[in-house]
Parts: C-alpha cells; structure tokens; sequence
C-alpha cells in the first residue's frame, strides 16, 4: 500500500494500473504527470488520477512513480525522475524494451530505486479512455537486472503487480528485448504490413469492410496501435526485430516457393509445421 | 424449410450449419456423408446429423445437398452429385475459391441446380466436434454466378442464409478469389508463417509460452488452422495469392529498410497509413 503514487504519461498502460491500485485499495491518492493539457483532463474526468500536477511536484510527493510513456521519452524523464529522487521512493516503467533503458541509467547514483518492468498486457488502443479495469491479471510481468535494484524497492514493486494479478518472471534486459521481440513487436510488425498490404491493393474497402470474417480482424487488429508508441520500439530494439523480421520474410518466401512451384507436400510440412503453436497458445 | 438436407463433410462449416438449420426449424432431417468412420460417428454423437449414410443414397434422399469439404476435393464430389440429381434438388458449396469449381460445372447439364456460395465465417479449429452454434449470424455470405443458377434454386439458398442470420452479396467467381485472397488467404499464410517463424527462433518454447500477450496471440491464432483445407485453397487461388503474398513481402521489406536506416518518419507514415484500417475494422 502506498500514500501516492505518480503516474508519468496517463494512457493505455498507466490508466488502467491506476484502476488496478484503486480498485485493490493500493494507493491513497494518484497524481497524474501529462504532457497534454486535453489527455490530463479526461484521466481526471475518468478518475484514473485524483489530481494532475507538473513532474516535478508530483515526484516529490509520491511514494511510487510510475512511467508508462514512448519507450525514447522513458530514457530522459527516467534520468530526470532519479536526479528528483530522496531515499525511499521507488521508480519503475512499463516499457516494451529494457536494454536502452536499463543501460542508460546504470550508473546513476539512485539506481538502486529504479525497477526496470515490463508488464506484458496491452491493447491496440492508446490514451486514457483506453483505460481498462482487470487489465494485468493473468498475465506475465517481466522484472529485468533484478541485482542492481535496492531489495525493498524490488519487493515492492513486485507485490504490486502481484497484487493486481500479474505472474512474475526475471531475466536479464537483454533477454528480455530478445524474447519481446518474437512475442510481441514481430506481431505488431506483420499487422501493420498486412493492413498496408490489404490497403494499397484492395481498394474496393467497401468489399473488405463486408468480407472481413473473423480470421482478417485477428491479424491486422494490432494494426491500429499507436505509432507514437512503436516507432521508438521498433528503433530501440533495432537488431532482434530485424533478426526476427528477416526470419520472417524467409518463411514468407517459403510459402511463395511452395505455391509458385505447386509444391503441395511441402506446403503441407510448412503448415503441419505451424501448427506446434497449439502447444504454446490455447 | 427442406424436408431433408444432406451435408457432404461433417465439419466445422457444415456442422455449424446443420446445428444453425436445426436451431432455426429449417430441417426435418439432416443427414451426413463422411470420408471417415470417426467424423460420421462423432457428428451423429454430437447431434449435427440424424443418419449418416454413403453418398449415393444420402444424395437421392436429399432436398439441399449441402458440400463443406476441401476446395480440391469439392470439384469432383460437386460433379458426382449433379451426375446423380434429379429435377428440384439443390446443391451448393460453402467452399473458400470459387472460380475453379464453377468453372469445371459451366457445362454440366445440372448447372442450374448448383448455388456456388461462400459464408464467410470459419475458425481455426476443424471436425465435427468445431461446430458451433449461431455461427454465421452478422458475417457475409458471397454468392457466385447466380445468373447460371435456377432462379428457385437461388432462392431457396438465399432465404436459409438469411434465416440463419447472414448477410447476402453477389459477385463473379474471379472477384470473389480476388477478394478472398486479400481478406482471409493472406492473413493465414501471414499466420502460419509468423507461427513458424517464432518456432524456429525461438527455442526457448518456455519463454513464448510466459510471455506471449494477446497480440501475440491473436495474430497466430490462424496459425492453428488445418493443412488439409488450407493447402488446396492457396494452390487453387494460386496467383490471386501470390500477388497478395508479393505486396506483402514488399510491404515487410519498407518496415525491415526504415528500421535499418533508422527513419523514424518514414517508419511513423507507415504505421500511419495501416492504421486507416480503423475505418474498415471496428
């Protein structure tokens, strides 16, 4: 339980752990850090903070901060969050990448008080009416460079997000950039292709928004996520996305092979193939 | 309303369809024709049928004959039931690709009493124990070369369609696999390859399995569809589909050179542009 905790960035991600620390009776009071007027009045119109304040002030009165913000604007306000920073606060953010972040604040004084988390939830909606309640629960939350964190921070951070559901998993940031970018970047990637693809060739949409069945919508859905959020993923996570990405176009290209060359037997190997993913998601 | 109705297939499309027809009160009997003694006994389990028995017999008893089975063996099984048909009966298909079975029934002299149709609406599961009630409720069904149907024949197929809750919209074979390749092949050959693409990368199966949040999730999801349904689809609407695949991969290849050169602005238009799928998608 803490008194305050501070929202830095009031959208998706940090809207809906505001709602989970309310709902759980975790926080006495939110304050919400924004750096738009118009998204700092809805949080306060939704009731995900009780209050908005400039970062400065609002660091200095909570027990928790808490920054969910594109993962490029994490690395500066994070810097400045530690240099704002007296023992006992705590700081963590929720980005998708860990490498850049973690290194860029290794050395700083305070970074024993940094949690470096990634809790693995999100949807393709962005800003604080993407809020949602139960948000985190079920899910896996990454907590990365545990060693360099202080023992009472981590375990606050941790219970937090047991608190509200989360499952817990430790790895270095590397690792962590590694595996986010097969099981979640790759994805966003191929949607926002698959959408350019349907978009540039398919210019009847009025026979798109009528065919579309249920199969289309799962796989561009990611395809309307933010890019003020995915562009500094993609940029920050720069080689496992292209390892990953060229894996995947190779595997494109198998397909195309197959069906230029009437391969059916392989075509078949490849989907066979494929279909271990029912191992891994129910 | 049919007196009877025989389903060539006991599957996920042709059960769905049997349990939508018996939900309605459209069917005094449905009865199954199966390759394998396993389907015909679990359909009958399950309900979707009242009998099964072999082709021939099941087609001469019949009002509708209703064919759900792969897109290759479609084209044969379709021409042995209009060798058998007699005067009034009904036929249609529900199958994926439509301008290869039309064209290879354009001169059958029963044509008239073939309604070529695609509901559109599947999932990733197959087999009688797939089926699912109210399955095609608020989807589209495409309806093909209606002008070489019978017009009571059409009729009657369009008015189960929309008894079971379907939308109805007309086109030639050729723009319906135009369609199909854009708005469903694509996006399970973009699934299957993305499933394969982890697969081989990533070895730490443990590792997917912890961390793979919903975006993950539902852009694989396709990735469990069945190899015997899909294969004959992608070879039969083969150059539909590799046009398709092709602006993919060239679509891949814009995301894979921005993140190289690091262009963010370029990277930014492109997640710009995928997001107009919004308008087409809710």
């Amino acid at each position: 339980m803490f008194n305050t905790v501070t929202i830095i960035g009031v959208g998706l991600i940090s809207g809906s752990f505001a709602l989970a620390l309310k709902q759980q009776g975790l926080a006495g009071r939110v304050i919400g850090v924004s750096r738009t007027q118009a998204s700092a009045r809805k949080a306060l119109e939704l009731g995900l903070v009780d209050e908005v304040l400039p970062l400065d002030e609002a660091v200095k009165q909570a027990d928790l901060i808490y920054i969910a913000i594109p993962v490029d604007a994490t690395i500066p306000v994070l810097q400045q969050v530690l240099d704002l920073l007296q023992e006992g606060q705590i700081v963590t953010d929720a980005g998708s990448t860990k490498e850049a972040v973690c290194s860029a604040v290794a050395h700083h004084p305070m970074r024993g008080r940094y949690v470096a988390a990634h809790p693995m939830w999100g949807t393709e909606y962005s800003g604080p009416e993407a809020a949602v309640k139960d948000a985190f629960r079920g899910r896996t939350c990454v907590i990365c460079e545990k060693e360099s964190t202080d023992t009472d921070a981590l375990q606050q951070v941790e219970q937090v997000y047991r608190d509200i559901g989360m499952h817990l998993t430790y790895m270095d940031a590397a690792s962590h950039d590694t595996h986010a970018a097969y099981v979640s970047h790759i994805s966003h990637i191929t949607s926002f292709a698959l959408a350019n693809t349907v978009l540039e060739k398919e210019r009847e949409e009025d026979a798109i928004f009528q065919l579309a069945a249920g199969g289309f919508e799962s796989t561009v859905r990611l395809a309307k996520s933010n890019a003020a959020m995915w562009v500094p993923i993609f940029l920050q996570n720069r080689d496992n996305v292209l390892d990953v990405l060229n894996e995947h176009i190779s595997q494109l290209r198998k397909f195309k092979a197959c069906i230029e060359k009437d391969n059916k037997e392989y075509l078949q190997e490849l989907i066979e193939n494929a279909n271990r993913i029912r191992r891994i998601i129910q």
